[in-house]
C-alpha cells in the first residue's frame, strides 16, 4: 500500500514510528505491507519517491529538524496537488491541523484525492466537520474509504465501535468527555491550581492547540460533536445548531466546592436525537461521582452510547497522543487492506 | 438469509423480536432480510419450512407454551442433524444452554454445520470453550462465519471491538466484570442483604442460570475468561489453566467493610499475557472506588483492554438480557451479509 502524507507532524511520525515498529506484525497477521511514497509539509518542504522512502531515514531527518529539501532520495518540491493527481500513492494521509472556519485547504485535497480514486485517511477535523456526507458518499461511490477514525478521540476506537460494532442499533444519544486539554486542566484544578496555573501546565506537556481557545472555548469538542452526530447517527448538523459553552467560566473555588459535593466539573458533549432532528451541546457540567462520565479524568477520553436494543454502552481510552493517533490511522488503513 | 434455530429460549426469541421490529430498517440499510425456516427445541418439538415459518406466529405459540407439533405451518419432528445436514438454512444459530463439562452436543452440531458449508452464530459457551481454535479455522478454510459475540457481555460488542477496532494492537491483559449474576449479588449486599438474600433476589429475577453453581462458583466466568484469552489473546487456555474462587465467601460484614474504605467487592476476571503463555484468575477482589470496574454495578459488565499502542480501553454495557444477547446473534449476522 503505498502511502503519502499531507502534514507530519505527531500524527503521521507516530505512525511512521508504528509502521517500522509493527512491520513484520502487520505483514504476518494482516498481510498489510506499505511504501512511504511522499511527504507533503508546511513548512519543510515535500518529496516524491515513487519507489518508497525509507522510514527510518525520514523519521530521523525531520526529528532532527531537517528540511525535505536535503533528504538524499526523492524528486523535491513535489506540491500536494501533484501529490494526489500524479503520484503512484493509493492513500492520501491528510494529517494537517484542523481549520475552524471552512476546513480548507484540506477538504478540496479530500475531495481530489477521493475524485482521482484515491483512498483518504485523516486525523484533521475539516473534512468531516464541514463535509462529512459529502466525502462518504463520494467514497462509497467510488469504492474507496474515507477513514476518520483518528478524529475522534485518537485511537479509540469510537467510530468503528459505532458503525461497525453496534450495526443494527439506533443511537439516540451520544454523551461524554472528548476533549482532552480542558479535562485535564479541570483534573489539574482539583489539585488546587488556578485555572490559569492549570493551563500553563497543559501548554507545557504540549497539549494544547496551537490556537488556544480551541480547546478552551470549545471549539475542538464542538468539532466532535458535529463529526459523531453526522458519521453514526446520521445528523446534518452543523457549528450554528450547536450550544457552545468553553470552560473559561469555571475557577477554582466552583471546582473546589464541586469536589466538597462529590462532584467534578467536566466539559461534557451531549448529542440528543429528537423528532425533529438533534440537539447539541458542548458546556461545563457539574458531574456527581456516581456519573460514569465523572471517572474520566486527565487527559483521557470517554463516551456514552445510549442505544435502542442495548441501552447504554460505554468506551473510554486516550483521548490524544503522537502514538494513539497514530494507531487510528493505522487502523484505517487495515480497513482498506480488508476492503 | 435462512436461519435454523437450535434451541428456542430467551435468546431466540428475542433475536425473533428485534428480526420482527427491525424488519424493514435492516432491509433499508443493510440489505439484510431473513427468513426463519427450522426450529429445533430439547423439550418442544421442532419444525421445518423450507419457504419460512411466520415469525410472529412462531413467538406466540411458543410464548403460549404451544410444542411446535401443534404449529399449523411446516414439517415436524425435523431433527437437529436433519435441519443442518438436509434444510435450505444458510446459518445455523446455536442458542441452546452451555454444558461446562465438554460443551456437547452443540459443539458436534457446530463442527457439522461448519463441515456442511453453513455459517454458525451462538451464544452458547461450549463451542469457544473446548474448541475456539478448531471452530475459527474450519469457518475460515470454508469462508464461513463463526460468530460468537453473544457469549461474553450479551450484545456488548466486546469480541469485535478486539478483533476488529483494535486490529494491529497488541492486547496484554484483560480484567473485567462479566458475570451479572454474582455482580447483581454483590451490588445487593452492598444495600443491606444477605447472601442468600441477594440470591434468592436473583434467581426471582431470573439471573440466575439453571445451575446456580455455574454463577456463584465462577464457572460461567471462568468460560468467558478463556473465551477471550483464546479468541482475541490467541492463547490456548483450558479450564485446568485457570485459578478460579466463587463469591460464597464473601458475607454481609466484607462487604460493608469494604464499602467504609471506598471499596467494593467484585468477582473480576484477569487475563495476562506473560512471556510463557497466560495468568488467567476469577476471583474476587476488593477494588477501591477509584477502579474503573467498581462503578459497574447491578447486571452490567465492563472490562479493560490493557494495549500496546493504545494503553487501556475500556468498554462496559449490559451483560445480559433477552434483547441485549438477540442482538449479538443479529450484529453476527450482520457480518456474514457484508462478508
Amino acid at each position: 500500500m503505498n502511502l503519502a502524507f499531507i502534514g507530519y507532524g505527531n500524527v503521521g511520525q507516530g505512525l511512521t514510528e508504528i509502521l517500522l515498529l509493527k512491520q513484520q506484525e502487520l505483514e504476518d497477521y494482516y498481510g498489510f505491507s506499505f511504501s512511504i511514497v511522499a511527504v507533503a509539509t508546511l513548512h519543510k518542504g515535500s518529496v516524491y519517491a515513487e519507489e518508497g522512502l525509507d522510514g527510518g531515514t525520514l523519521l530521523n531527518h525531520i526529528r532532527a529538524g531537517g528540511h525535505l529539501s536535503t533528504l538524499t532520495q526523492g524528486i523535491k518540491d513535489f506540491g500536494v496537488h501533484d501529490i494526489i493527481k500524479n503520484s503512484n500513492a493509493d492513500v492520501i494521509l491528510e494529517l494537517s491541523y484542523t481549520d475552524f472556519k471552512d476546513g480548507e485547504p484540506a477538504c478540496a485535497y479530500v475531495r481530489e484525492a477521493l475524485n482521482c480514486g484515491k483512498h483518504v485517511v485523516t486525523s484533521n477535523k475539516g473534512p468531516s466537520l464541514f463535509h462529512h456526507h459529502e466525502f462518504s458518499k463520494l467514497a462509497r461511490d467510488n469504492h474507496l474509504v474515507y477513514g476518520f477514525e483518528g478524529t475522534v478521540m485518537s485511537g479509540t476506537p469510537v467510530v468503528k465501535t459505532a458503525l461497525k460494532c453496534l450495526a443494527g442499533c439506533r443511537i439516540d444519544r451520544i454523551r461524554g468527555i472528548w476533549n482532552g486539554t480542558t479535562n485535564f486542566i479541570l483534573s489539574e484544578m482539583e489539585s488546587g491550581c488556578s485555572f490559569q496555573g492549570a493551563f500553563d501546565e497543559a501548554r507545557r506537556r504540549g497539549y494544547v492547540e496551537a490556537d488556544a481557545a480551541a480547546d478552551v472555548d470549545g471549539w475542538d469538542a464542538t468539532a466532535k460533536a458535529i463529526i459523531l452526530a453526522n458519521s453514526v447517527m446520521g445528523g446534518h448538523v452543523t457549528i450554528s445548531d450547536v450550544v457552545r459553552e468553553g470552560i473559561a467560566g469555571i475557577d477554582a473555588t466552583m471546582v473546589s466546592q464541586a469536589l466538597q459535593e462529590q462532584s467534578r466539573w467536566k466539559l461534557v458533549g451531549d448529542i440528543i436525537r429528537t423528532n425533529h432532528g438533534f440537539n447539541v451541546q458542548v458546556s461545563p457540567v457539574k458531574l456527581p461521582y456516581a456519573d460514569p462520565l465523572a471517572q474520566i479524568n486527565g487527559t483521557a477520553n470517554g463516551l456514552i452510547f445510549e442505544t435502542d436494543l442495548l441501552g447504554s454502552v460505554s468506551i473510554s481510552g486516550p483521548g490524544a497522543g503522537r502514538i494513539q493517533t497514530g494507531y487510528a490511522i493505522l487502523s484505517d488503513l487495515l480497513t482498506i487492506k480488508h476492503l
